[in-house]
């Protein structure tokens, strides 16, 4: 049943629904109120309603910032059963469960008898008497003429949708509104319409998130903040310094007033990370790969583009944005790209785009190989590294630094590039810094004139605020601490296998892969979206679902993202909650999958090994020589490394000052024999930037040092 | 004399000049150090060179730092200058100045000859005998076998370029880097290659940056941070609090992770900004165009754009992004508009794309006449308020608003729409966070089913890591600032009326327009480039030239942007700058315009009085009740408004907590009858947030209150 005919259901119980068009019911629930944030719009009014109005104002602590903006399906869910507010899934008013603003009017209702029942305040008399008319009655659509509800509902529709209604728009012209409405209902129909959570992920408590009620915590399974950097108290202090001394904003395009030393150190420091020439920091990754591939595809004469069909939609639109023709070339597979290749002349200008770590399902693509067929057929190869900076290589550099692990980490912080290597080899090289970097911002990384010409031409790059002194230093402070520090990675990828390897022993389908993705398939939109709500509000656990157009239709999935931060305890809670979502909405376990012949690469008879092995080896993980990390647990707090901080604080000392603070290292070995260290850092560090002040006072914080 | 030209004069006279690519010089000459981001990678290699190694060394303090990236032509240039460095304009190597880099090595040489005939020191003699003999023999190319320049340029230019040499490139395949080059030499020989400028906008001391050189200060006229809220100290406060409970990233996109009470609230202060439905924000107001206008282009059937000529390129690339038919009409002109509507059937889907301030013309477009057209033939409007909001309307929700002034400042916080304004009649408004608003982002207001449209289909606003919780609480606090007081835009046109009337009465030529800008129209693009380098070198004044493509050719301009921290000190320095950099390179005064029959708007006979007299009236302005805001100066301190500070804290309290300040308001009336306090804040507050612990202790700042 999908949500207009539930809310439907409730047309005749309250004047307000029954006369207010759904679109802009939809858009009350998912608008926030300007001034509580926690709570929609609806809620809002719902304060001024005589029914729900003193049912609310009574509950309010507990009730109100529960319904919160669109966070709104599973708390609300949540709610009701913990509360027993609602009837079981049996019942004939299951199907309210969708949409939780009906559900929310209709639980407030029932509060209103209650307290109508339950009232003795006689200044409160008249409400409640009205209250607990309405409420009775409710469900017989009784009145409540001077409900504010019904009148902002009417009021709504007439004054804010100018072309809404047929009768507002002049006979012959096109109906831009019914336009819109239709195109949601698109959405709506095939299941693809989005309602976004509302998380807020505490800096203090990764992986832990607050909801739409600030009270309610929750623990965050899927956040591309792979690292936990952006809560890393050496980004933090960067920013907040930074944010003293050149302010919350860039003031102007690069060109203009918007180009200062930390745009430019920044964009050093990306170069020296890929060893290349250049590189360039755009907006975001998304602004980065269209810019770029457009403006190489449409400045290149008659250029081709071969395409990866799992690439991300910011590379598609850059290519199609390009006008430049583009083909297709099966997901990783070698022998379809060389076939395609072959087929136009070596004279023309080629782009192969693809990326290393394909975000959905977790493969890697076959850098090398591709570099290979580039170099035969003369393309040049277009590598996004999005998922990939600051988890793979010795620095942090990406898959392509990885596969030279030994090299690169020789080679150390010589930013020269190292002949004949993977990452070498790639001409253009495009990561984020709002991932793995835990920021916000995207860049591209080649030859200087590669750099110069798309800092030149591409509009998207010229025409725009740049991003603010204080978010690209924060950047930089990242890849240089990730770039000094692998103990991060390190332990990302023993969490990973740690819980690749129990959802295996539990039956949970994985889609395998080599890298720290894990996509645990569901095959059905309804089940994914039921099983991501079921752990909201059953287990407090946060797992997006991924439907259609992400994936495709019946391989819908949960895409787990484990960190380093994430404790064996939250481990051990998450392992036991899919457990058990999976056999109460009975989705099919891998030995489903195995029985039915597989999907999506779950089940499969034969996947071939390399495919799925880690690309980081025992040996990179510290396995072999005993140097890897252990996992957190409630004993064991998260740590910084010293020496990587020190790295940092050195490379802004000429911009933002010295920092300097009385640190007391007292050293001991723990069991695994590793050297850890507590730092003390007892006095903070005061900088005076005119006006503003800061004292920045870190507590206690444990280092590990390498041995 | 091109730059390439004047390069190669030196080829004779350094080893390492002689032998490496143009292209390698240019990017050294462009790229930073990653260890001191003040320097250039040339200048951090110079450093190992023989001849310049030493020179640097002794005079690091004095020189290097000067030398600094690409703000390098108008540093090097002021060096010269003030150094007696270099022989005048009529000396035949007056053409290098054009290249700082050569023009550094050169000047190094020159040290380094004085370093050799003075130095005693005997630990230092090897270098100096090598460095006196290179230096003594350099015009004449001796040799300098050893020298690290000439080795590192022979590897730099064989090890990172794979493809740059035709002997690189299999045979028949096409060349990358050749290609890039090509296109770069197009942009050096047109003269629109860009050399940015390195401008670090300090916060304390807005409007001073810093260059290249932490130590070089330049008063910025030319930043688009119009108000300064970028150093706000209530959007820096707020920006610290959420910097430190919800960290430095949104960790996601909005579906995945990324979406929090944060931007939910920002948005929904956004549509009562522009009594909307319904807003929506995206990585940058470029994005919002881009994605906004590709998406309904592409969706609306047999839709069809027309766009003025002036439009933005954010606006052009999302037209021509969604393949839909796109007709130009004359800049603000309505009847070749009218013209063009009545071709096409009524009942066909239309945009109008147009702005209300054109950005670089200082033009305002006829909104609510547009609005007229739109009604009358069924399109919808596009308006872009990009250089408009926080400057325009008593809200600051741009020029839209400010068209019914009074109704909107009566209204107030109502976010009800105002029926028949013009702000209501408009269907799709943008704006930008990164201006007047001070911090970076962009958005889209208008309808709910519009909003929630654009929300579910456009891959730009879709597919990307939403912008940091931190960052759209700072552009909450100074929207919600900027809504509450008036005073900063008041005193802006202020002070946009002082320096037109005082550039007017030097015989300045100031494109004429209603407008905050004040472009000064130069006319050539080598005379804008050298007068806004003069500016900066003689005058420690930036002012960047506005050269093609931004402009025509033939209007070239510098493009002044005044704001209401400038003081009536630095508007005199400003004033008197001008008048002597247009004497000494002999630019076209207004009266020499005049007599050629005017240029861009600039001498024209009758320019329509409608169309250049101030939007913002005498009356708004608070010249009639006496209650304008006065200029500063040097005695007069920047204030913030207690009142607004006040209600963005409110803002913020659920998310982040309460403020509390001992603070002490002592009033006194100045000499103008209004009432000023100085507001004491006595004690900081302390958030604390786990491990993060930050204690704010603003100084003293003075307030003003409404009398």
């Amino acid at each position: 049943m999908d949500k207009l005919s539930s809310l439907s259901r409730f047309k005749n119980s309250c004047p307000f629904l029954g006369r207010t068009k759904q679109s802009t019911l939809r858009t009350l629930c998912t608008s926030t109120s300007p001034k509580y944030p926690s709570i929609s719009l609806l809620t809002e009014r719902a304060t001024k309603c005589p029914v729900m109005g003193p049912a609310l104002a009574a509950r309010s602590t507990q009730i109100v910032a529960g319904y919160a903006s669109v966070a709104g399906t599973a708390e609300v869910h949540h709610m009701h059963h913990s509360k027993g507010i609602f009837p079981g899934p049996g019942s004939s008013m299951a199907g309210i469960e969708k949409c939780p603003h009906a559900a929310a009017a209709r639980a407030a209702a029932r509060i209103a008898e209650d307290l109508a029942a339950a009232a003795k305040d006689e200044d409160k008399a008249d409400a409640k008497k009205q209250a607990a008319t309405t409420a009775a009655s409710s469900k017989a659509a009784a009145a409540a003429v001077g409900c504010p509800f019904h009148k902002n509902a009417t009021t709504e529709s007439s004054k804010s949708k100018p072309a809404q209604e047929a009768s507002d728009v002049s006979p012959g012209m096109f109906n831009y509104e019914h336009f819109y409405d239709a195109e949601l209902e698109k959405k709506h129909k095939d299941q693809s319409y989005r309602y976004f959570n509302n998380i807020n992920r505490l800096a203090a408590k990764f992986p832990v998130a607050h909801t739409g009620n600030v009270k309610e915590e929750v623990e965050v399974w899927c956040a591309n903040d792979y690292l936990g950097m952006g809560n890393n108290p050496v980004v933090l202090e960067t920013m907040h310094r930074a944010l003293d001394k050149y302010g919350a904003g860039a003031g102007g395009t690069r060109n203009i007033a918007g180009n200062g030393a930390m745009h430019l150190a920044l964009e050093q420091e990306l170069a020296s990370l890929h060893r290349k020439d250049a590189a360039l920091v755009f907006s975001s990754c998304y602004v980065a790969n269209d810019a770029t591939l457009s403006t190489l595809g449409s400045k290149l004469p008659n250029c081709v583009f071969f395409s990866d069909t799992m690439n991300h939609a910011s590379m598609i639109q850059g290519m199609r944005h390009s006008g430049a023709k583009k083909v297709l070339f099966k997901h990783n597979d070698l022998q379809d790209l060389e076939a395609k290749l072959q087929m136009w002349p070596k004279e023309t200008p080629k782009i192969i785009a693809f990326e290393s770590v394909y975000s959905m399902c977790g493969s890697i693509g076959p850098i090398k190989e591709i570099c290979d067929l580039a170099e035969k057929y003369g393309a040049l190869t277009f590598l996004d590294e999005v998922h990939a900076v600051g988890l793979y290589g010795p620095r942090g550099a990406g898959v392509a630094e990885h596969l030279d692990y030994q090299a690169h980490k020789r080679a150390g912080e010589n930013p020269a590039p190292i002949k004949g290597s993977v990452m070498d080899r790639v001409d253009i090289i495009t990561g984020t810094l709002g991932k793995a970097y835990g920021t916000v911002g995207g860049y591209i990384a080649g030859s200087h004139d590669f750099v110069d010409m798309i800092r030149s031409y591409a509009p998207g790059f010229i025409f725009t605020t740049s991003l603010p002194p204080a978010t690209v230093a924060a950047a930089r402070a990242s890849v240089v601490y990730q770039k000094e520090y692998v103990g991060d990675r390190q332990l990302k990828q023993v969490n990973v296998r740690e819980v690749k390897q129990r959802f295996e022993q539990i039956d949970i389908p994985v889609v395998p892969g080599p890298s720290h993705i894990v996509p645990v398939l569901v095959g059905d939109a309804g089940l994914a979206k039921a099983a991501s709500d079921k752990l909201l509000t059953e287990h407090n656990i946060y797992v997006q679902s991924i439907n259609y157009p992400t994936v495709a239709v019946g391989e819908e999935r949960l895409r787990v993202t484990v960190t380093p931060r994430h404790t064996l305890e939250q481990i051990d809670k998450l392992i036991r909650a899919f457990d058990q979502t999976f056999t109460e909405l009975n989705i099919n376990r891998l030995s489903d999958w195995k029985a039915l012949g597989g999907r999506a690469g779950v089940g499969l008879a034969n996947s071939a090994k390399a495919q799925v092995e880690p690309i980081w080896t025992d040996e990179q993980v510290g396995l072999v020589d005993g140097t890897v990390p252990r996992t957190l647990r409630d004993g064991l707090k998260a740590f910084v490394d010293a020496k990587a901080v020190g790295i940092v604080r050195e490379r802004f000392e000429e911009l933002l000052g010295r920092v300097t603070v009385d640190q007391k290292v007292e050293a001991k070995a723990n069991e695994n024999g590793l050297v850890k260290a507590t730092l003390k850092l007892k006095a903070g560090t005061k900088q005076s930037y005119g006006q503003m002040h800061h004292v920045h006072v870190p507590t206690l914080v444990e280092v590990v040092q390498s041995a």
